[in-house]
């Protein structure tokens, strides 16, 4: 099944409206077991002609956003029409939905409204409870025409969103077929780069039958996605975690701060950070998973060396013997976290994020992490990330959070 | 000119990543009054080549983001290749390039790298010094082929947008014949939506002769962008700071926490944070600022009652008998933060996050803010942001900083 997108909208590419369609209709159905095989955007008015003829030829099935407005350069549905060698005619069910529409809100219809009624012999009316754009659905060999199906959905999301579960999903169920719908995995992995699992298990991976795989590498952090049949994926898998397995963040696509906020309440543990390079990052992105407030009490984010010492109880001479960004200091300071707090765990990070501060033995990109238990024992980790200042936070970031969730995993 | 973009990667399509290449492009184009004909995403792979061999014949210029790594799916650049029918050879310059990156981080070469450094016969290695991907340039007619010009450029933004404006942006000038770029100005703006600038200026900006204008809503946060000679700058300029003055951030593109850290250098004055609902985002917006040190020390993520005690001095019963979330908890934590910290100003927030914790009188969305001054003074301020956690922290981080922002502009 071939599935393509049309975003149409000359707001799309000028750069004032970022195009959240394209990934949205992706997650849609990529939950289905169904995938995107193009996406294209082209401006309002006759471009979309150009486009629209060229998909039917090649695509199962079109779903296309936006242009079913009133106005003179909403032209989708004329354009589809006339591409098919299709009659537009008064439709009485979207002609009575549009009146109760402005009946509603007690506004006048204008004239220009009742185009928005028009609809191709052959094609079903799909309602909008949301807007006065109905959508349309041409099904595949309408009239004898293109084997193409072809959906027709409004741009705003409160519209599309809600038309796209009731009416659409059904329908492309139906065209897509069960049988049809292949499984899908992602597993995310830290610690390790894409070119780790070029040399590792690249070549393992494409020698496995009806395995389609890509990765995604975002910062400290790759994504290997998998796609075939269950026996497929289940090998996939099994290559990637022999090989790989100790940098598993998930299997379900989880990100590295919900795992470990997961890990944690499982095992009924909490946590403490003390920031220092890092600037609340770490203790944000805790934040970010619902439930984090079962499992992390206390944040610091000590920026200055005086933060330092009267929050964490790090001796001033310890800083001043070592530096601020040293294995001491994070110790220290994940100790004194560790106490204040009373959690299981702290973690803490003091660095150099840059772009000054560094010296030649202490390059910017330089940090020292350090992880401290109630137990007594207390890891240390010295990373280097020499990227530009948000860059490097998130690269830090992830190391911090990785220390806990290895420790996590090995507890267990 | 007619210019297309080709965006290439798996993930783009399976909605895990926004595809916001589209809309950036967008924005830098119509900078230099160049637009985009029309916008595709593919998947990794083969599909590009479809997709290539199509775009050339349409367009004039093509730029390509994607698929130039060293994994198995990164194929752009042998694709391209062999459409033009195009020799690679090894590039003396990019293997050099590709070397020192490695070298600087003291980790081996890869031999999959290798191939980051075949070039097509008679295309221009673009430098890219963020990454191991070197970026082509296929000028038109390359050896007797294709008319359209073919940027070949890195996925990832911090290796694309370097490398767009210096290798890009003069080639486009070249081939556009843009000699001289129409002025931009952007106009950053908060506590205010696009409706208010719709209802409020939009009319007197559409009848400024010559000026084009376009407005990007964040969270937060609406951008207005002008575009024009700089008399029609200067009119749309002066119409939207008549009537929206007191809300704008910055008139040169700084974010709001760019513009506070700025204030507060600029007046030699310290700041502290207390977070409780936004997790140490506010820290960790400020400290994404180069400079973020010279005024800011402390801060705090109190996210248990007990830390709001036993850090910041709340007092237990204060929490008992008001809630947490609470102007008097509000005003304690900022008034506990300015104690500890020593700083000129400290800034707290506590609120309800959600997607559970809310009541009938406090529901998921409410938080209250406070700033405490040396002086004495402290200003509060309850908000309300009804949206997904992860937009409700971003809102409220936006609201905290702006109180200030707003406080230290009234001191001026």
């Amino acid at each position: 099944m071939k599935i393509e997108i049309l975003n149409t909208g000359t707001e799309l590419l000028l750069g004032n409206t970022l195009n959240t369609h394209g990934s949205w209709f992706g997650r849609q159905l990529f939950a289905m077991g169904l995938r995107v095989a193009r996406q294209v955007t082209v401006p309002d008015g006759e471009a979309i002609r150009e486009a629209f003829s060229e998909i039917v030829v090649r695509a199962d099935i079109l779903l296309i956003t936006g242009g079913l407005g009133p106005t003179s350069d909403d032209l989708t549905r004329e354009i589809v029409a006339e591409t098919f060698g299709l009659e537009l005619h008064q439709d009485e069910q979207a002609l009575r939905i549009l009146e109760s529409f402005f009946a509603l809100r007690g506004k006048p219809m204008a004239p220009a409204n009742l185009r928005q009624a028009m609809v191709p012999t052959g094609a079903e009316v799909m309602l909008n409870p949301n807007g006065t754009a109905p959508g349309l659905y041409l099904p595949p060999r309408i009239n004898g025409h293109s084997k193409c199906a072809v959906f027709l959905l409004p741009g705003p999301p409160r519209e599309l969103y809600p038309m796209f579960q009731n009416e659409v999903v059904p329908r492309l169920r139906a065209l897509a077929g069960v049988s049809e719908i292949a499984a899908v995995s992602e597993l995310k992995f830290t610690g390790i780069g894409e070119s780790d699992f070029h040399h590792g298990i690249d070549a393992e991976l494409a020698n496995v039958p009806g395995l389609e795989y890509g990765y995604c590498a975002r910062i400290g952090e790759v994504d290997l996605r998998l796609i075939g049949s269950p026996e497929a994926l289940a090998a996939g898998r099994n290559l990637a975690l022999t090989s790989f397995g100790r940098h598993l963040i998930s299997d379900d696509g989880s990100s590295l701060e919900a795992t470990v906020v997961r890990l944690l309440r499982e095992k009924s543990l909490t946590f403490a950070t003390a920031e220092s390079c890092t600037g609340g990052l770490i203790a944000s992105r805790l934040t970010n998973v619902p439930g984090a407030s079962d499992v992390f009490s206390h944040g610091w984010v000590t920026y200055a060396n005086e933060a330092k010492a009267s929050e964490l109880s790090v001796p001033m001479e310890m800083i001043e013997t070592h530096g601020a960004v040293s294995e001491e200091v994070a110790i220290a300071m994940a100790e004194g976290a560790l106490q204040a707090s009373g959690a299981d765990f702290a973690v803490s990070v003091t660095g150099i994020a840059g772009p000054t501060g560094g010296t030649e033995h202490k390059p910017v990109g330089t940090a020292w992490l350090a992880l401290a238990e109630k137990s007594g024992s207390t890891l240390t980790e010295k990373v280097f990330h020499p990227r530009s200042r948000k860059d490097f936070k998130q690269a830090v970031s992830q190391s911090a959070l990785d220390i806990l969730r290895r420790r996590l995993v090995l507890a267990s």
